[in-house]
């Protein structure tokens, strides 16, 4: 048999691939370089590459602004939510490619998310004590120091079900969930302080406060909105429920929040809609929502003094909700914290400037962006320049505070900043992104009049929000911007009826009217809401986990944890088993696991490996176990022996070429009966 | 009040808002020409651009070669598997963008995915009566007509847990999850005949057949291997298990399979490893599996007559195994159905040429391909140029099967074909793809000479399988290959210790060495194992469903679905309440619910929607529901409201301006105690 005989000689092949199995995989290698295309005469190449596939020389000019090459990383990165699809999305700028999804309020196998040690967390996001398979994310916010990106967690809310995460940057895994007791949904989260110290989540529609029951024709009466300051405990790594509490608000939807910073640091800003208080119901021949929270020419923007709100939560002036703490709209109005101004109606989103001077609200149906300034706001209430809404809120009056109207176009929306003075709305109805210029302390940066509009850039289509590059933050980099577009209809091959979003990326680094869109990056994993964008290298994630061992949930050694071969074996006290596993290129230790039916087992696996991408997985028939084990990473979890027979447990991630042979079997041996 | 006034003037904008709500997007708009660059003196704005990023003459062709302007489509179409996401994903080629994940083995909560009456499907899946919620799935498998894709269905196992699923490509939905009664996992599947008359389903790990329990020390006695042929009903589009059965194989570790076509109809070939029978247990001084698995010099190619299987399993002559007819080993051997080849030790795969003359196997432990001619193993069979194996199979000489082999690197794993006579071969330890020359009826394609390496490119990193265009079809297109890399290492921005796979492009519309590698595409929402590519044009999804009130289960009207909003309603039966509902932008009809706590409650809602893309969500808190609601689509769910409280459900998907507006009341009255 010649062929047979042929790789006789291969013998040190096969002693590589125990030893290690990979080959070019080695976490310390350097950067090969790619053969990406013919070196030599490119020029001509080029313009025949592109005449055979119709690009015109704007389309060569995208196509080399975007495009990164093999092996060169990105320079920007975004986190984008999912929408219902529960999870986190992580793009890089200016290539647009969808890095890594992060599971967060549903299991996420290919990460073992939800399936080991983690399922504890998602376990926190229960309600009633009911497991919830899914969430609606909307607005990621990154942590903060001094009012910039510190790329250190990410915080994002559960529309749905009122429900906030913590996910660590060091390992881009969810590490906390917490359940808003009082808010049955929320949209207004999150964003976070100047330094992180809250988190703020905003409810959304009316309802009693502690998923309580009341008739709709009690709305006034016993429906009321809300916002939750969740304390975080940046030493932690974990929102501190003790040191949390709420804001009871009028029934009014409240939208979106945003924090103050610099000037207007200690206050937090929100707008509403449904001032009318709505209550549908077109079955019964009354106006529907979207009719009846349209009538009335303005909602109010939510002005708080959250320092002072603070204090008087820690003086102890609330009562408490499902044994949450809240503080009574009543409080709120006596102790001044809570203040209203007039804003075009049914706003999306309230946005501060840079520096904190000022606010930005968009009514929906008012072609205006309308700026708020925060000296006059604070002028105003030192004034008592103001009436009173149906609750006794003080509403200010709106020509004091008012700074500027900007008009820009039809179904403005969201506002993100950039370096250079300049705003940029997203205009639902006009598909458009509007560049106008910032007055004030900005008016110097930009070559235009402070508080005009300079130009728009068509998008594809009916963008939701946008963001740009630090926009939230005291230091916004400029450069790009992502439109968040809704609507992808004929921009992609077409996937069924049900489409992608669209996200565009536009480029804002030149002045004035130039706002070329150079990449349509399709988003089929999901319907993203909002998106934060920071410079890559503000990110410092591991490679690898720190020790062998490492139990991400606590981000230490779990001292129970096998650290080698050496601690794998079985261990049984009566019918409860402790399996102590390892797994490393290319096998399991112990590959035979004897249990016998009725048992209850333990199963401690650790991925000893310490080289960067060595992530082994692990499944087992029928019992819906999965886990994916990083470099150090050890797992924990157990189950019910219930079900009798031979389940040969094996690794889900291709980790070298003997990868397949990485199994062992799992016998579960029946009670006779 | 200035600013309150100045939107008087909107009525008209107000107005538009309450009928369509949408601006940009209706779906019969023509594409408008996106902004994409400066247009004149685009040369020289091209190299500056280059020179600031630091792209060569190279990568400014990659660049071209694969930008896909705004609005313009991709040309082909690529079906990966998830891994253990349990999904399936959808690429544009060249651009490389990720369309659309599939939802299959795992709920989906952003497509409505297994919540609706999509919930019996994944309850299909269910094991021994347990809900399993993910998948690890492998080989997609388009539909098939004489040997070609068709474009009209795919099929998709699960690994983990030997489940096989059938996809609509009409809506790009999951209608099917079938249950293998008598394998515990799975690994070559799925692949189909070249009409689609069966879908093979291959086993992996031996273990007794029907999940029972055997001891490991009855390996070679009670263990099996398996290959299921589920018999595909296409007018039906559905996996028709009444003719569905098994044959039952040695316990050796059945890989994958390919079907024959061409010459070669009416036979499957699959590949083996473990051939000597390795039980593993290193922790009793054992051999490890990677090791016992790899001792001998070669394996099984395993040489199944599909037709006459079926002829014997349609004269009975099967036993039945979990009420499930399976065609014993000895009745294999006695009607000529079963035999085996030498092949090179512990391949991943063997590949059938388009023509259906050849199969390839790669041993992985060997660096040759070795191709063995259709023809030959007929002679060899005819001459009965055989011995047996201990189970008594026939195994054809080696030399008198073999035709050629070719030395293409370390670690060859799969092959795929293309429209010039060319073989591609991942090399996973030489982390590199070669291109090699057929011979025969292929050796005229090509300039070189038949059975010859034509050169190799390398690939970052340790790359798995590989997709051409129609790489498994009859008429391979050529064009495009994906090389499906299992480790990314450094290639992109770290994203934690879990980085994501590289799926890199190559352009082979070259003959010769010249195989450039243009894009990096980071596969960061699951580990895909096998890919493959469809020209888009093939592909006729619907855009939209084709009649308001379709239920997309069973692809009809479902004749109880509101179909208008004259429909919607709310009965009441004693404590049976049925909702009728329907969704239009931008509102839910009713808007009120009124139940009481103790009521089963059933829900039918229909998107009577017909615009492109006019997709609605539903959510309701805390009952763990979420729909996606495409148009013209109808869902039902139901459930028991067993809390009560106040749901305001609402619309998960950014619909309209007004978007925020669709919502409405759930009130669930509590039981006076």
């Amino acid at each position: 048999m010649r062929a047979l005989q042929l790789y006789h000689g291969g013998a040190a092949i096969v002693a590589a691939l125990l030893l290690s199995g990979c080959g070019g995989g080695g976490g310390s290698a350097a950067t090969p370089t790619a053969n990406t295309g013919n070196g030599g005469g490119a020029n001509g190449a080029v313009q025949e590459v592109a005449n055979a596939r119709g690009l015109t020389p704007g389309d060569i000019l995208a196509a080399v602004k975007t495009y990164t090459p093999s092996g060169k990383h990105d320079d920007y990165i975004m986190f984008a939510s999912g929408g219902h699809s529960g999870q986190v999305f992580v793009v890089g700028l200016p290539s647009m490619r969808l890095l890594r999804s992060i599971g967060v309020f549903r299991p996420e196998p290919w990460q073992g998310w939800g399936y080991g040690s983690t399922k504890s967390v998602l376990d926190e996001g229960k309600i009633n004590g009911k497991s919830i398979s899914w969430g609606d994310t909307h607005h990621p916010a990154l942590s903060e120091t001094n009012a910039d990106y510190d790329g250190q967690w990410l915080f994002i809310n559960d529309k749905a079900n009122a429900r906030v995460a913590v996910i660590d940057l060091r390992d881009f895994e969810t590490k906390q969930i917490v359940k808003n007791p009082i808010a049955i949904n929320d949209h207004g989260g999150t964003m976070v302080t100047p330094n992180t110290e809250y988190v703020i989540e905003g409810g959304q529609y009316g309802s009693p406060l502690g998923w309580s029951y009341a008739p709709i024709s009690e709305y006034n009466k016993s429906y009321r909105g809300s916002v939750t300051l969740w304390k975080f405990d940046r030493e932690k790594g974990r929102i501190d429920q003790s040191q949390s509490f709420a804001l009871e608000l009028p029934p009014y939807w409240q939208d979106l929040f945003d924090a103050g910073k610099g000037v207007s640091e200690g206050w937090i800003f929100g707008n509403s809609f449904n001032t009318e208080l709505a209550t549908g119901g077109l079955e019964d021949g009354n106006a529907p929502f979207e009719a009846g929270a349209s009538q009335r020419d303005n909602d109010y923007m939510h002005i708080i003094n959250l320092r002072k709100a603070e204090a008087v939560y820690k003086a102890g002036k609330f009562t408490r909700v499902k044994g949450f703490p809240v503080i009574s709209l009543q409080t709120l109005i006596d102790e001044g914290i809570l203040y209203f101004a007039p804003e075009p109606k049914s706003p999306h989103g309230v946005d501060v400037t840079p520096g904190g001077e000022y606010m930005v609200v968009s009514g929906k149906l008012d072609p205006h962006v309308t700026i708020y300034s925060f000296d006059k706001i604070q002028q105003a209430i030192a004034d008592k320049n103001y009436t009173v809404d149906a609750y006794g809120v003080p509403i200010l009056d709106f020509d004091s505070v008012m700074e500027a109207q900007v008009e820009v176009g039809l179904g403005p929306l969201h506002t993100q900043f950039d370096d250079k003075g300049y705003a940029y709305t997203s205009l639902f109805l006009d598909s458009a992104i509007a560049r106008w210029t910032l007055g004030g302390p900005y008016a110097d940066k930009h070559p235009e009049d402070p508080w005009t509009l300079v130009g728009t850039t068509s998008i594809h289509y009916n963008v939701g929000h946008l963001a740009t590059v630090g926009g939230d933050t005291a230091h916004p980099g400029g450069k790009y911007l992502v439109s968040l577009d809704k609507w992808s209809v004929d921009r992609f091959f077409p996937t069924g009826p049900l489409l992608p979003q669209n996200f565009q990326l536009i480029d804002i680094d030149n002045t004035g009217e130039d706002m070329p869109l150079p990449y349509d990056m399709p988003m089929g994993v999901g319907e993203p809401h909002y998106a934060q964008i920071i410079k890559a290298d503000m990110l410092q994630p591991w490679t690898v986990y720190p020790e062998i061992g490492w139990d991400p949930q606590t981000q230490t050694v779990d001292s129970t944890a096998p650290k080698s071969e050496a601690d794998a074996r079985v261990e049984r006290n009566g019918s409860n088993v402790d399996v102590y596993m390892t797994a490393i290129r290319s096998h399991y230790k112990p590959e035979h696991v004897q249990i016998r039916q009725g048992d209850h087992v333990t199963w401690h696996i650790t991925n000893i490996e310490r080289a960067q991408d060595a992530t082994h997985g692990f499944a087992i028939p029928g019992y819906d176990i999965n886990l994916s084990l990083e470099p150090g990473e050890t797992e924990t979890f157990s189950f019910d022996a219930d079900r009798p027979g031979t389940f040969s447990y094996y690794c889900t991630e291709f980790c070298s070429a003997l990868h397949l042979e990485m199994t062992g079997y799992m016998l579960i041996q029946p009670i006779e009966k």
